[in-house]
């Protein structure tokens, strides 16, 4: 009998606790589900679940754990943490990644077809000028992970000449695949629209900034479902009254945005409430308890965390 | 030696006047090109290459016409005209069936992510409830043509579960198609996305009526890239008023829609400049000199129109 805890913000583990024995049992493992809310023993503990969310961030007194399976995609605020010392695994759900898919390419499409200049039409202008079709739209996307990688694929698949940029070289059919401080450049400069999906680490901390704002075209527009601190909010906002012809923003700083924040006001900046990457936990927990199976019997976990680059 | 003659408002005919030579050398057709508002001999014209705006509307004088090659995807302005003898066809472009499934996916991920309420936010609302996801959106397209069923194979590969319905059976992988009567209140029942794209014919004609939305689930939107007479538009308003929760319409009787269309002040209403469907005029032309090519040479014409159903 294997003790996991489900360490998150209450609302959350409730769920997680409402759903995750099924899954275990399901996955033929025999277990016993905690919750952060209840009393119990750290060093008789043998799987975390974690949101980041969670009020545990010392780990020094679960001895035993054999892993840290995290709730989020994106594990930059537990990685760095010295007190864990068992492996990380991030979330790799294909709910997640579908939900990004949509929001990627939804918006990607409602910018491609300039579809706000038909939303919001008090002068009832019968504008029909026609947009390009998609292969006149270069898109990028920094960032091939599981979520970086799924919205290339998809955005090619639609007809769109997708760039995609990445830490190392990448693979993926019918995507251009750049790396490297060269390739960014490339990749920033010849898109219409750039997707922000890499992961948040000490190297892409304030990725977009000053400088690499300036690299992207006149008009262009950069999505950022990824991470708030993959820009520099004062650089985006000076770039955004120059030559940047839009902001979609997903993600940010501070959540929810302060409702003082200039972003809300900003003419060319939408911003949407950190939607596109959700993890649905009935999909979720099929994820955890096949990972915890796995650490079970001795085979390698999936989807565990290189922490050498990560944040401090 | 081939004589076409190219019938079309000015802008129109003098972009397919520079267009069209090219592509047809390209088939190997030698042609002379002329434009309806050149001096002519009706007589002498072998091959019609017709927008229905032309002022030619009497196919009278045209004796040797062997073919009106439409460059409309929409035939029901012409397949109806007793004038005309020769075979009609209708304009079926890669590039037209691109642009309409792009502004359909485009539109369907809009209302299905509830972008709507983030683009227009005076209140800085941070509503962080999650949207379905594509599997749990059902979809219809109506009409299951070369635009439609392209349509309806992106949506499924998205992940929707798409139901099609036409006139009579067809068979796309991955879309539960219907048809008849019984199948379209069953289409229309189950879908929170609607898609019209049945052409216009007598059949047809207001199809969207207050029987047919009234089948339409409570919060179901309609979309509307198809023809603006497939739809009451009286029948539209009422049911606006009452369950149906928005039309996003990209054709209308009259165009451009006039300024005192009550579409225009609807709040659940969103209105695109007939921008759907455009044909693209370097891609058309490739078409138009494939269809010559094969007359001349004697085999099948491509996209004959069936007219028994025409309006007349």
């Amino acid at each position: 009998m294997t003790r996991v805890l489900i360490a998150a913000k209450p609302a959350t583990r409730a769920r997680y606790r409402d759903l995750l024995p099924a899954a275990l049992s399901d996955a033929g493992v025999r277990a016993d589900v905690i919750t952060e809310g209840e009393a119990h023993e750290p060093s008789a503990v043998d799987w975390m679940v974690y949101a980041p969310s969670s009020d545990i961030n010392d780990f020094t007194p679960y001895t035993r754990l054999k892993g840290c399976l995290c709730l989020w995609a994106g594990v930059e605020n537990i990685e760095g943490n010295a007190t864990l010392a068992a492996p990380l695994t991030r979330m790799v759900d294909p709910a997640l990644t579908r939900g990004m898919v949509e929001w990627v390419t939804g918006h990607v499409l409602r910018h491609h077809l300039g579809m706000d200049a038909h939303l919001d039409n008090p002068d009832r202008a019968w504008r029909s000028a026609v947009p390009p079709l998609a292969p006149g739209r270069p898109v990028t996307v920094l960032g091939l992970g599981a979520l970086g990688g799924a919205c290339a694929r998809v955005l090619a698949a639609l007809g769109f000449p997708v760039t995609g940029w990445s830490r190392g070289p990448k693979d993926i059919p019918g995507v251009r695949a750049l790396s490297g401080s060269d390739g960014l450049r490339e990749a920033l400069g010849r898109a219409h629209i750039v997707v922000l999906l890499v992961p948040h680490t000490r190297a892409t901390e304030d990725l977009m900034n000053a400088e690499t704002l300036a690299m992207m075209r006149k008009g262009a527009v950069l999505l950022n479902p990824g991470r708030g601190a993959l820009v520099d909010e004062a650089a985006l906002l000076s770039a955004l009254d120059g030559h940047l012809g839009h902001a979609t923003l997903d993600t940010f700083r501070t959540e929810p945005l302060p409702r003082d924040h200039p972003f809300w006001a900003h003419p060319r900046v939408t911003v949407t409430p950190h939607i596109a990457s959700a993890t649905r936990p009935a999909s979720a927990v099929r994820v955890i308890a096949e990972n915890i199976r796995r650490g079970e019997v001795g085979e390698p976990l999936l989807h565990l965390v290189d922490r050498s680059e990560a944040l401090t």
